[in-house]
C-alpha cells in the first residue's frame, strides 16, 4: 500500500459507520473527567510557576518516588533516582534502541512483537530476530535455540525486546515458571531484557503478576507507562534501569527533549497523590473485562471453523488466526467495505511474515459494538473461505515489511 | 568538571541568595495563572475524551493551524500540513539532525552557538564548524569564506544552523540586510538553513523581524516553540518543513515518541483560540524590556573596563566578554561563592573556545536582583583583573567541550 492508499483506508476506518477493532487507544472516558478537569485546573492555578515550566531531563523526583510505589505492585524494588521519565514507554524504546544498537545488532524479539519497537528498532537499522510464542507466552525452548545459533554464528544480541504481560498483539501472558526459566536463559546468555509493560496492572484475575524486572536488577530494564492506566494523551511512561544506563539514558533524553513536560508529569503526579488511583484502575479492569467477555463469546459462536484465537486474561487485545490459505492483509479493505476494520498481523512481523493472523482489540468500543463487529468479521472470514475453496488460495496482499506504529496501532 | 562537581555547582546555583543569572527559564509567573487554570480545567472536563488521548504524530491539525497564524506574524506564509507538532523545538532538532546527519557531516553554526543545538549535534556525531557573528548577526562573508573552504576541501555540508533573532547566547538580531545574504549565500551553495526562532517575538523594539523563512521556502526549516510565548513546561514546539523533509519528520517522530500530548497541545490549541495571547506577548515584551534595562544600566554603571557586552534588542541573552587573560569558566566558582551565576561561554562552542565569554541572562530574576547580581559580578571581575595584573594570566579552567545543556542553560 502507498501512503495515499493507507491515508484512505484510515479515513475509512474512522467513519462511525465502522466498527473498529483496529486502534489500541484505552477508554479514556471511563475517568471522572470532571474530577480530573478540577485537579488539573486547581494545580495550574495554584502550582502554575513550577508546573508551567522546565523541569530537570531525568523527569520529577516526587512523580519517580509515586512511580516506584506503580512498580511495587508488580513486585518491584526500585529507587526513584534509577526511574528516567519519558514521553511515553515509546521513548524509552527509542533511546534505550539508540543507546544499545549500531546497525546490524541483533535484537530478539516475539513472534508477533509490538509494531511500535519493530518500528523503532528498524529506524536503527537493528536486524531483528523473532523468537515465537504460544499461550503461555515466549517459549523459553526456543529462546535457548535462537541464541544458541546467534552464538555458533558469532552474532552479538543487544537485548531481548518482551512484552511479558497481555501480550500487544498476542493478548498472552507469559506463565510464572516461564519467568525464570526466561531470566534464568538470558543470564546465562549475557543478554539484556527489556521489559515492556504497559498492561500489567490491567488483569482480569487475581493480583498483577510478578514483573521480570523484581527477580532480576541486573539484567532487566523495565518500561512502564500510565498510557493505559491513567491516559494516553499525557504521553507519560518511563524507564528504570540499572544505575549506568540510567545516567545515559538521562543524556540521551535531554538531547532528544531537554525535559519531558512539567504540565503532564505534574498531572499525573497529583493524580496519583490525591485521587483513588488504584480504584479507577479496578474500574478499568472491570471495563475491558467486559468487553473482552463480549469479544471471546462473539468469536466462540460466529467464527467460521478453522479460525482460532488466544484469550487473554487482561490488557487490550485477541490474536485471531485464519484458516489456512487466507490472508488478514488482503482481506483488510473487504472488511472494512463490511464496516469492520482489524490489524492484520504483517505488521509485527519484521521479516515479511503474518498474513494469517490478525490482532483485534476490545478496548475501545462497548461490547454492543463488540459483538457487531466481530458478527461483520465472521461474514467476510466465512466469505473468503467460499473463495478460498471456489478459487484456491485467496489473493496474498504484497508485504511491506515493518510500518511505523501510528496511534491507532498502538 | 565531574558530572558530581556540576551536581554540586547546581545545587548551590539553586539556593535563594545566589542571584542566578544563568538560566533561560521564561517568567512564567506572569501569565494569568487562574484564567489559564481555568481554561485548561474546563477543557480536561469538557473535552477529556480527546484531550487525554493518542493523537497523530503529526499534531493536532487545528493547532497547526493556530501555528500558521502566529508565524505569520513574522511574515511566514505556510500550509498546516506541513507544519509538525514536537516536544518542545529541541525534538525538532533532533529529528532533522536524525534525517540529515551522518557521523562526521559538517554542520554550520554560529559562534557562539545554542548549547542545547551543540549537544544534539556531538549525539549525531557531526562534526561543527563554527561561523562568527558581531552586532549584527552571523558575518555573511564569514559564511561565504567557509561555505568556499569547506567545498575546497570536499567537504558536505549538511546545513546552517542559526538563531537569527535574539540569538542564545549572543542576543543579537540578524539585520535585514544581512538576512538577505546569508539566504543568498546558502542558496548559492544549495545549503540548507535551519532556522531556530524561539525569541522572534519577544523584540523590545518595533514590529517583530521578517523570518528567514518567510522569504524562502525551498531552502529554510524553521523551528518554532510556545516554551518563550506560552509556557515551557507545556513542551509545545513545532518545525515547518518541505513537504518531502515534513513527510520524514513525521514518520521519525512516530519512532521516537508515537505522538505529541495531546493535552499539552490542546492547552495550547485552547489558550490561543479565547485568550488575549498577543495582548500576552506584549506583556512579557515590557517585562523582559525591564529587566534587558536593567542589566544594561548595570552593566554600564559597574563594569570594569576592558569588559564589553552585546546589546540585546529582544530576546532572554547577553554575551558578555571579559578582558584579555580572565577565563569564565575557570572564574565561575568564585562567582558563584559571591552569590552570583552566568553561563560559561566554553559551552557555546563545539571547539573548546569561549573562555573569555559568559552568557548573562536577565529572563527570570527581577530587575532589582539583576542589578544585585551584576554588582556581585563586577566585583569578582575587579577582584580576577586584579589578580592577573598581579600574578599574569589567571587559572584557565580546562574545557570539557560540548556539555548536554540541562534546562537551566536553555
Amino acid at each position: 500500500m502507498v501512503p495515499s492508499e493507507i491515508r484512505a483506508l484510515f479515513a475509512m476506518v474512522a467513519r462511525p459507520e465502522v466498527v473498529s477493532l483496529a486502534g489500541g487507544a484505552p477508554y479514556v472516558s471511563a475517568l471522572p473527567l470532571d474530577a480530573v478537569g478540577r485537579l488539573i485546573g486547581d494545580l495550574v492555578a495554584g502550582k502554575g510557576a513550577e508546573v508551567l515550566q522546565y523541569g530537570s531531563a531525568q523527569g520529577d523526583e516526587q512523580l519517580r518516588e509515586h512511580i516506584c510505589d506503580v512498580m511495587a505492585l508488580e513486585g518491584v524494588q526500585a529507587s526513584a533516582d534509577d526511574v528516567v521519565v519519558t514521553v511515553g514507554a515509546q521513548q524509552a524504546l527509542d533511546l534505550i534502541t539508540k543507546i544499545f544498537v549500531d546497525p546490524g545488532d541483533v535484537v530478539l524479539a516475539e513472534a508477533p512483537s509490538y509494531v511500535g519497537a519493530l518500528g523503532t528498532f528498524a529506524a536503527y537499522q537493528a536486524d531483528v530476530v523473532h523468537v515465537p510464542l504460544d499461550e503461555a507466552g515466549l517459549i523459553p525452548a526456543a529462546l535457548r535455540e535462537t541464541l544458541a545459533d546467534l552464538r555458533a554464528q558469532g552474532r552479538r544480541v543487544k537485548f531481548l525486546y518482551t512484552v511479558p504481560t497481555f501480550q500487544n498483539p498476542a493478548g498472552v501472558a507469559l506463565t510464572t515458571a516461564r519467568r525464570a526459566q526466561i531470566l534464568e536463559i538470558c543470564a546465562e546468555y549475557d543478554v539484556l531484557v527489556i521489559e515492556d509493560n504497559p498492561y500489567g496492572l490491567l488483569g482480569f484475575e487475581g493480583e498483577p503478576m510478578r514483573a521480570l524486572r523484581a527477580d532480576d536488577a541486573q539484567h532487566v530494564i523495565y518500561l512502564g507507562s500510565f498510557s493505559k492506566t491513567i491516559a494516553s494523551g499525557l504521553r507519560v511512561g518511563w524507564v528504570l534501569a540499572p544505575h549506568a544506563v540510567r545516567a545515559k539514558l538521562v543524556l540521551a533524553a535531554e538531547s532528544a527533549i531537554l525535559c519531558p513536560s512539567n504540565f503532564s508529569q505534574l498531572a499525573v503526579r497529583e493524580y496519583l497523590a490525591t485521587q483513588p488511583w488504584q480504584e479507577q484502575i479496578k474500574d478499568f479492569r472491570e471495563l475491558y473485562r467486559a468487553r473482552r467477555d463480549a469479544m471471546l463469546e462473539s468469536l466462540d459462536q460466529l467464527m467460521p471453523d478453522g479460525c482460532t484465537w488466544t484469550r487473554p486474561a487482561g490488557g487490550f487485545f485477541v490474536w485471531l488466526t485464519l484458516p489456512e490459505g487466507l490472508d488478514a492483509k488482503a482481506m483488510a479493505p473487504r472488511a472494512i467495505a463490511e464496516r469492520v476494520a482489524y490489524v492484520p498481523g504483517t505488521g509485527f512481523y519484521a521479516d515479511g511474515t503474518g498474513h494469517r493472523h490478525m490482532r483485534l482489540s476490545y478496548c475501545f468500543p462497548e461490547p454492543h459494538r463488540i459483538r457487531e463487529g466481530v458478527r461483520r468479521l465472521a461474514a467476510v472470514v466465512e466469505q473468503e473461505i467460499q473463495l478460498r475453496d471456489t478459487f484456491g488460495r485467496t489473493a496474498t496482499g504484497a508485504s511491506s515489511g515493518v510500518q511505523t506504529p501510528g496511534p491507532d496501532v498502538v
